[in-house]
């Protein structure tokens, strides 16, 4: 199972980061196998093309299982990993691989985002998400207990689907 | 798998119940076992502690597989289905259950409506939603082939999820 | 100006009503002109045609401002509230309302509920919404500090909106 | 009364621009006072403490009326538009401004876009949206007769709305 994390936050290796690969780790028991922080690639963001976004594109698009994370910026996900996600063809740019919305913020007062607003775009790209979104307070980003109870209830829903697409893929 | 279908339009034996339940034999290929015309429940609904409300919502959290299905009021799900998903508990209600969302309009543009605006009460109450929801204009309601597109994208991934919980319940 | 609450609560004269009457009489200085306990309309809710739902429906539709509330279940507004909803006519319905989306609920995890999920029917209504929709904590239902920022923040413009609409009748 | 107009295409001079511009003419009679394209302002959209995006958004916050628009890609609205959105102070970097959502796409079926999920980000930053927001199949972004319905019902609300703070500005 190839896994991937993505993280939007303008700030490079942010806290967004490292909770989205400690949930990756948490819930396949490895560490990632590519990790994508968004800001790093730069200006080539803003049009097509960009040599280095199409790899990175590419590398999300042959994963099994994706963390898509985000800082909570004006109530939503950031502008920069949307940026990110622009760049994948609409309806089949995520086929084939099972997708986790992951949002961290000050709060809780932006709990309903990932299910409401991050998870529509990563299903319109082709996804399958079948987990309830997840949303972290970011002070407990690093802290394995903050992410453990989503992992007890949907880890093993989330495992099963990604492995549907490993088995697909050996065909 | 028991597979039932749950219909949320104020008219009884409404194109929507039709639609539901042909959209559960296309990816079935059986009769569901259930059908709720949640209007036949009538003014138990209203309240809680209804018997025929809770043998109602008994069997349809007993289910595998569950076709949530609502006309298009006020550009959302009906009152009517909303007043039965009400009456599970959160969380929990629909765990087990992999659930579809299904809404009907008389045009295109409420579209987003099954994935913004019905899916996330649906995983509110635990259900797994692995797909994208699915909106069909309404005089289409009896055309399998308004339905074939997304049973050839989304029915393995569907079946999957729903023959999972099966498996579970039978350890 | 004709000032209405409506609460759409399943228990009857619940805190949601209390907590509706409250922000409409800190925001206008008197007491609601009308008060609609939605629960209270009761299985006529069900069908169309109900006179006593068709008088409420015409005496909301009639007013000049209207708090519209909800305690929040399953992560967004009630059954119940939709089902009054619905009786309403789509895009003239509540024109010439102005209209505030106010939900109560246990924590804060479901702050965007109004904004997010209530505002949009109400402007499928028709309704002028200028305003952010406003999410309190259930246990301060009664407390005035709880809805003063919003009043403060919001009130003038919410008020001059309603006023327009008083005008508009005279002439 | 200051008018300005933000498109959020990443093609330069785009449809969006000239159909935000048609807007907000068709609505005051005028030519738009100032135009944001978005994507002129470059890879300083992606940090913090750009000059030209700082006068950008001094621009945009120190007008009375501003047409926010955005082609729909993902069945939302641009990276690019959010990226500069994410720019502005939360809750107050769009007060006393009154804001109309535009969205520009193929065809009918992502209609619910600029009020689901354009209007909440400019809510979230302070402004006033009284309107529903628009939604134009991009084949007719400079067709006024797309705009006429809307602006026919909406626009002595929205002009209201907006001459309310050019009031408050000039006490």
């Amino acid at each position: 199972m190839i896994v991937s994390v993505v993280a939007g936050n303008p700030k490079p290796a942010s806290r967004t980061l490292t909770a989205a690969s400690l949930l990756a780790s948490t819930l396949t028991g490895k560490e990632p196998d590519h990790v994508v922080d968004v800001v790093d690639l730069g200006a080539g963001l803003l049009g097509w093309g960009d040599s280095a976004v199409a790899a990175a594109v590419e590398t999300v698009a042959g994963s099994d299982l994706v963390v898509f994370a985000s800082p909570t910026f004006k109530a939503t996900y950031t502008g920069l990993l949307k940026l990110f996600l622009d760049q994948f063809s609409t309806s089949d740019g995520l086929q084939d691989v099972t997708a986790i919305p992951l949002m961290l913020g000050a709060g809780p007062a932006h709990y309903m985002a990932p299910d409401l607003l991050l998870k529509p775009v990563l299903v319109e790209l082709g996804a399958t998400v079948p987990a309830a979104g997840l949303y972290v307070v970011d002070k407990l980003y690093d802290d394995t207990e903050a992410f453990q109870p989503w992992v007890d209830r949907w880890g093993s829903i989330v495992l099963a689907s990604a492995n549907a697409t490993v088995s697909a893929g050996d065909r």
